[in-house]
């Protein structure tokens, strides 16, 4: 029998579904506390070890002659190119000009990560896996039910290697929760973006080794401990539409976009890829490319062996930074709303020149050698906060399947009118995890760094105060 | 005294203005029947000769020894380069594969577009200008209160140059009402954005020579006219944030996005610049750059001589298509509620892959040599429609200060389950205007012929039947 009133444009229920599943704190399948045992038992059925290997003994990869760019010779997986960026003053943005080379990674294809969701006793739970990346420092994290690019799962056999897949693609696959393009790292990625999807199943889910279902809510205590939420499990979970609690901020969100669309109009900014072998102020060894006052990253090359031996070792290399990261959002509360200061990063490899990244996103390292008035906006502000003023603090690793031991501590902290005005300097906007959940339904405007921050705000893990 | 209340996300009261300027076809300081005689009185005051001339008579302009790009010798305004576009099949993207070659314009400076807004009698009118430009059919025709690239307003006399630039940049700026950075077109310009902004002006407003008043009731009424209301004009309305009034659709919001977050990863297309004198299937005469078959557009230089002798003349190349082309939306009602059918269009010179697109946007002599099954899906349709059929037609023309004669009949067709059906076929999806309303807050997701169409809907210039 047809229907005569037409589907509303929004799925009423869902953000209370998640509301519901956030505030479980026990699961229908697997206790928290019982989360550690089965991740080490899941670690003892696949031991990998990792070593670091000189780049000669890279197997299928080799520097290509004409450009010096480390290739697959399948012409698969990714490359290592060289970026040459220049910002532009006057009139063109408004500057400073600035120029730099880099080592960047070219992966134009686009991957899936997906996240299963599925009613248990009423409550959503989220299906995780447990899986070995070689950047990782603990090997084993928890990453979304698939990771897989299109080559991977539309090949000659249709998808069979990738578990769960078909709940995401095709005909048959579940009810679409969050589905967007969202970027990687700017810094490390030319342009490079994968499909972030959340997909409600609609029937009876075969649970497979590897796999287990969490609330919102164990997975929000899980993004305290330090190194167990992997990154792509965190970018996941931030395009969970969430209801806006409290539906005020500072700025409107029409003022908002206009902000965003300013910045991206003030800087002007052209990155073109280049011959790896033609970019200065880089040097290239037998085991490392590194700058060459050893800051930012090296590209290094590892092998993986399974102690398993029905699973093949491999080679790859992987980018690895200098030192850990600090990544955080100040916060402070205005007219009772909480609200965090976003900086509108430029980064090599944005496709749109501008996205928004936390109040400070850097390796303290690498500011080291300059006088403190010279150093990062905020960022002392960061280093200096004592205990009381964090409201949320773990250490994160960034995507293991290419950056080794990349880790950053991510942080919420509480800041003052003295350290963090109500008017912030340029580039810097308030704004409420409400607007930033709205941003992330579209692609460009979060970088990965904030979806995070983002993820942690509104799971709850961010203890209010 | 500081509100302890926090402002609110939205502007509550900005779409009932809006909708209150649509109803009203009586502007308070030009009346739609003298606006012919206002415009004729414009044109005789700015009298122009627009002549085609061979590249060899440009001034400033040529052809650069290394590449064959056409550039000036400023290095500034832009340049034609070649463009080789590729779109592969499986794995990597669902094809059919294909590939071409074709010049390209390259301005990589973003422009700003905006419209000032203002209250007379309690309705909301709009500020229009009176603007030539050498590629318009009719040369004069309506366009925004400013056109004008940053390199324009910033330069040493601070804008002097820029009429009305002052509420649109700087401290003393109006109210945002929308503000977003929007592509052109994807088939001739390279990656090229412009800011689109509706600014409310906060006190008054000098009425200079050349401008005028006018209520979106009456905009809309001109929308009827060919070749009256340009295309910068068209793109800037289209951003008004208009109510959806029904709120609901066909595909909820989030498939809504969902889909073209699938349309965006199924097509794998890489665009390169490439030397102009390198594209094959394309020759270089005296006077013009043309498809050997004479399809799509030539490259052609005119010579723009001012009667006025105070305002200097100028030369410049120009892309003009070669006929007149057929952009249309099929609608139908689902469930009592309008909807049009959106076409996710690949364009090379798109910065994100796919936007949305009319559902037929062809030059109907492109395909005139093609057997009818390979002919471009719903053209037929549309050219078969008859007037019955049609709810909105008129003849507009693009960019006339890069396009020549680049004109367009613009349609709203009226289909049924026959001719476009409920489900309809892969890249197409049907969708609603409020749903195109909210997408267009953001750039990247509707190409600038969607924008027009969705100017024409919004004003009310489709007439409901």
């Amino acid at each position: 029998m047809p229907s005569h009133i037409p589907p509303t444009r929004e799925n009423e229920s869902m953000p209370a579904r998640l509301a519901r599943s956030a505030a479980t704190t026990r699961g229908a399948l697997l206790r928290t506390e019982d989360f550690g045992d089965w991740l080490a038992e899941r670690g003892r059925t696949h031991t990998f070890r990792v070593e670091r290997i000189p780049f000669a003994e890279l197997d299928g990869w080799s520097f290509e002659a004409s450009t010096g760019n480390l290739v697959h010779r399948s012409g698969r997986f990714f490359t290592v190119e060289g970026l040459h960026v220049t910002e532009e003053g006057e009139p063109f943005g408004d500057g400073p000009p600035s120029e730099w080379y880099q080592p960047i990674i070219r992966q134009p294809e686009v991957g899936v990560l997906g996240i299963l969701v599925k009613e248990f006793d009423g409550v959503l739970h989220f299906l995780m896996q447990a899986k070995m990346e070689p950047g990782n420092p603990n090997l084993l994290q928890l990453s979304p039910t698939v990771q897989a690019t299109r080559s991977n799962y539309t090949k000659a056999h249709k998808g069979a290697g990738v578990k769960y897949i078909e709940y995401f693609v095709g005909p048959g696959r579940g009810r679409i929760v969050a589905d967007v393009l969202q970027s990687e790292h700017g810094s490390w990625f030319y342009r490079k973006s994968n499909r972030n999807m959340v997909v409600e199943a609609l029937g009876d889910v075969p649970l497979l080794d590897d796999f287990c279902w969490l609330t919102l809510g164990q997975i929000h205590e899980l993004l305290h401990r330090d190194n167990v939420v992997n990154m792509d499990s965190r970018t996941v979970l931030s395009c969970l539409p969430f209801q806006d609690a409290s539906n005020g901020a500072l700025l409107s969100d029409t003022d908002l976009l206009s902000w965003i669309t300013g910045e991206r109009t003030r800087h002007s900014v052209r990155a073109e890829l280049v011959p790896l072998a033609s970019i200065p102020g880089w040097k290239h060894g037998d085991s490392a490319i590194e700058h060459e006052e050893g800051r930012y990253f090296k590209v290094v090359a590892v092998s993986v062996q399974a102690g398993n031996r029905e699973v093949a070792g491999w080679t790859q290399p992987l980018f690895e930074p200098v030192g850990t990261g600090v990544t955080a959002f100040l916060t402070r509360d205005f007219f009772g709303v909480p609200h965090v200061l976003a900086h509108a990063r430029v980064e090599g490899g944005f496709l749109d020149t501008v996205e928004l990244g936390p109040t400070v996103q850097y390796t303290p390292e690498n500011y080291a050698h300059l006088p403190e008035k010279e150093r990062p906006l905020f960022l002392d502000t960061v280093l200096r906060a004592g205990p009381d003023r964090v409201h949320y603090g773990a250490v994160h690793s960034e995507e293991g399947g290419r950056f080794l031991n990349a880790e950053s501590r991510y942080l919420v902290v509480e800041a003052d009118e003295a350290e963090a005005p109500q008017e912030p300097p340029p580039g810097y906007a308030w704004v409420t995890p409400g607007q930033l959940t709205s941003l992330v339904r579209h692609g460009h405007y979060l970088n990965v760094q904030a979806r995070t921050m983002l993820a942690c705000l509104n799971t709850s893990a961010v203890r209010n105060r």
